[in-house]
């Protein structure tokens, strides 16, 4: 890479700003949503939506809940003219929509964009022409008062027509590449333009300062706006409206910071469509809003959908980590994060208030139409906590706590060598092999309590089982089945062992409900382990968990 | 969407930070960076990285420049052991790049830790516990107290074992889960922590305070690292540093906004890898800087190969508008896009200094090893400056400005009716089909320009053409040979037609060179057209021109 210093790159200017307010300021009510997924977003797609898919999306925009919807430069092309002409002739405008045209001040394209317009109640006629320094001097080869003209041309050319026009209609005017213009001259131009119209209360006007594009850091994006509102006359009649592009990666910011700085309106697009790098994503914006207690007024209460729609009509994949819609955003991967998470959620459906304070999930995936299912993945730094919650949350198994640190080394040396992740039922398979599915050493075959001694709390029972090819059948006595099999076992079964914990629950739904069993031993010889046994009877499962222990002793 | 004022979501508190000065600074220098890519990019992956895929991409973070580099969590898994092995007994760890691993304060994890980094010149032991209020009390159920003498115990250990390790160890501590935490505990542990290390300029310790997870505007993040700033003890011996997760989009702007507020060194992933949303992203940090003219002390001159070691190594899909590395952010589609940059290039190529002021490109593409070629596309709505910059810029046609319109109209005609992009080379196949492949209502044969009379500046030609199924010759006089053939028409040719413009230039290189000539007429009959000729001879190349011109007049 080239010397950064070299001269090729100049720091962007700093705004003189005394007593900047917005840093004190938070956003507490949303802004007044424009989408322009159907201008902006369509004009930088490789291949441009046909008339289909801008209709569908289209329609998504309605459900949304935008009020302001972009629907093209009608003047551009006959495809942006079809479309508003068929918005108009199939009725599809509800009245409470406001449709907005871009067009440029030329005599023949804003006639063309009224003629488009014939029909619409409401639009919004959105004017601009560019103001930077660079295209002043490089493109258009003209001074300040030149562009000026040009603009308040083409506002009087607006204003005429929109005299005659069957509808109301409102100017926007941008002073386009605004964030490359000097700041005392981007408020003269739009004074004189707000002027020229006739600002009033019955005529505000949408002042559009676009990031077209994005030039420094966010906060002098706040700076610029909150500037720019300073030294707006009619400051009241007029809608500050953004317009951020990404390319610096912080679009969301700079137009979070514009809101305290005092905007009124945002122009974006679904999912960051949009020349270059894109608009900024609204659907970020509105969810950001959402986790502070801020009514957005858009709902993104189905986000799979909104995904679906916009990635058919874009044909622009997703990314995986996309805030609140990408496929892994709801995922935790380590040990600790989907530990914190279990409890987490334990903790927010035990609890009696709604605030939702889960570790790691800044918002209920619920509230989006996502699910917690696909939360926890186990890899080989998911460590014992994710395996335990995978067995309980998808197959019922509620390990006893003491034994999540056993099963979690078993998976995760499984992970260690395959170096992949694993799937629930890979996990379920090693659980079961493990406890289930251990070789014989010692094989329960049956047993029976004699329930007549159950008075004095002493059990006896009889045990069939098989040890070195050998059926034996013998009894025991003791405080419980368990303890009793143990204690008939004791006669022949060569290696001491007590029992050192027990827990058990019902698995499945009703009659088809199995009990399962854990058991803890100590064995002299072997140490300590875990068995799990699972029968339809409850006191057989826990006999076979003390087997499953035995075995995986010995095999041990 | 549920009611988002129902309480279950509240806003984020506010900081208390009198005289805030963060946004009156700028980012002048670069910071510390380092790279997280191996730790917390890959545990966040569906698959994580095999042996030869981490050597891959430590690999690429030294020739990018990384310095520090976390290498894993060596105690968490095998794997992670085994690859901080392989990179000490291969040799693979630079002098002048430090190893950080990853640990929490338990006795048998720093030991193992310790194991891992046997032989190792320079290590960060990066000691991590979750203060936030809800870990505390839904995840540890301990207070401020227990989880700071948590932290202390850590510290206690790594110090000892850091006492007789054979290299320099440096601690690095994480207030995990920092944006959920009390501001007043955040600064009362790490100040405990730094105490109990022995904190001096010989002993800098870094003080890491994530936003774990994302939870407020970035101007608050920034806002907590100016308080913090102002809280730490030893301020002097003390490296802030940051380490962003994206969950509101706006990770890169909370670092950049931090680094405003004294922060000194980020923690950060290629492509914005790590848990859920992603860590910040450090190429767009850095290229952000560099635009600025700041040096951001890494080298991201080809950001091709850093995309592709990076998909290969994570099996994460870069998104087409990333900035700067993104497959579209070098596109523009928009026709003024496309015009302002057309000029934009020219008048870079032209000028004397450096400074770079193309509109529409923040960066010079050739500055991270992309190009121009891509830079431009043709669809509905490129207009006529696209076209004619593709032809110019692929094919070495330099059309008159004045033909611009022209073929602009004819290729936004095809354009509409395809409803997509059009290639550079289908919009070549355009051109020659319009100018070249005309029906040939009247058709060149050959002519001889009788060179004797040209002393007096007149010029005789001889001209043969095919007309109305007749071969027929006749010979003209005019001020050169163009004027002369059509003189020589004039009396077999229907119809009356003057020349208006006239323009040529060379194409191709030496040799092979062949001239192309543009002319303009405007008939009685049909308006004005222009035509276009190619030959070896520039003469002819321009009578063709006029033919091309008078078979597009005849079949408009």
């Amino acid at each position: 890479m080239k010397n950064a210093q070299s001269g090729k790159y100049r720091p962007y200017p700093k705004i003189d700003l005394p007593q900047r307010q917005w840093p004190d300021n938070t956003i507490d009510k949303a802004p007044l949503w424009c989408s322009v997924d159907l201008r902006d977003g369509n004009q930088a797609l490789v291949t441009p939506m046909n008339l289909d898919q801008k209709l569908e999306l289209f329609d998504l925009l309605l459900k949304l809940g935008f009020k302001h919807i972009e629907v093209g430069f009608p003047s551009a092309s006959k495809v942006e003219f079809d479309f508003l002409r068929t918005l108009v002739e199939r009725g599809l405008i509800p009245d409470d929509v406001t449709i907005q045209v871009l067009v440029q001040a030329r005599e023949h394209l804003i006639d063309k964009t009224f003629e488009a317009l014939q029909g619409v109640k409401k639009a919004i006629v959105h004017l601009y022409n560019s103001t930077s320094t660079a295209q002043r001097k490089i493109v258009f080869k003209k001074e300040q008062d030149d562009i000026t003209a040009l603009a308040l041309e083409g506002v009087d050319m607006v204003k005429s027509r929109a005299a005659s026009f069957d509808g109301e209609i409102t100017l926007e005017y941008s002073p386009e590449s605004f964030t490359g213009t000097e700041m005392e001259f981007a408020a003269q131009i739009c004074n004189a333009v707000t002027a020229r119209w006739g600002i009033s209360a019955e005529r505000p006007v949408i002042i559009n300062l676009p990031a077209t594009v994005e030039m420094a850091t966010p906060n002098i994006y706040a700076d610029q706006i909150e500037w720019m509102s300073r030294h707006l006359d009619n400051r009241e009649h007029i809608l500050i409206s953004t317009h951020t592009h990404n390319d610096r990666g912080t679009s969301v910011a700079a137009t979070e910071l514009a809101l305290l700085a005092g905007a009124d309106r945002v122009e974006g697009t679904l999912l960051s469509n949009g020349e270059r790098t894109g608009n900024v994503d609204i659907i970020t914006l509105a969810l950001n809003m959402y986790t502070q207690g801020v009514d957005p007024g858009l709902d993104f209460g189905d986000v799979n959908t909104v995904v679906d729609v916009v990635e058919r009509c874009t044909d622009i994949e997703t990314h995986v980590r996309h805030p609140y819609v990408g496929e892994l955003v709801y995922t935790a991967f380590s040990g600790s994060h989907q530990d914190a998470i279990n409890k987490g959620l334990a903790y927010q459906r035990a609890k009696s208030e709604p605030f939702w304070e889960v570790p790691y999930l800044p918002i209920d995936p619920a509230d989006v139409g996502r699910t917690y299912e696909s939360i926890i993945r186990i890899n080989s730094q998911s460590g014992k906590g994710g395996v335990a919650y995978i067995l309980e949350d998808k197959f019922g198994y509620q390990l006893p706590k003491k034994m999540h640190p056993e099963i979690g080394r078993i998976v995760q040396g499984i992970t260690d060598v395959e170096g992949r992740e694993l799937t629930a039922e890979e996990i379920l398979g090693i659980f079961e092999k493990t406890y289930f599915e251990v070789p014989q050493y010692i094989e329960f075959v049956d047993m029976a309590v004699n329930s007549e001694t159950s008075k004095s709390g002493i059990v006896t029972v009889k045990l069939t089982y098989r040890f070195e090819g050998e059926e034996i059948t013998s009894t025991g006595q003791g405080n419980g089945p368990i303890d009793a099999c143990r204690k008939a076992l004791g006669e022949k079964f060569p290696h001491a062992f007590v029992l050192r914990s027990y827990s058990e629950h019902s698995c499945g739904e009703q009659s088809s409900a199995k009990a399962v069993a854990y058991i803890e031993i100590e064995t002299e010889d072997f140490g300590a382990f875990f068995g799990v046994g699972r029968d339809n009877d409850i006191t057989i499962a826990g006999v076979m968990a003390m087997f499953s222990a035995l075995n995986r002793a010995y095999h041990s």
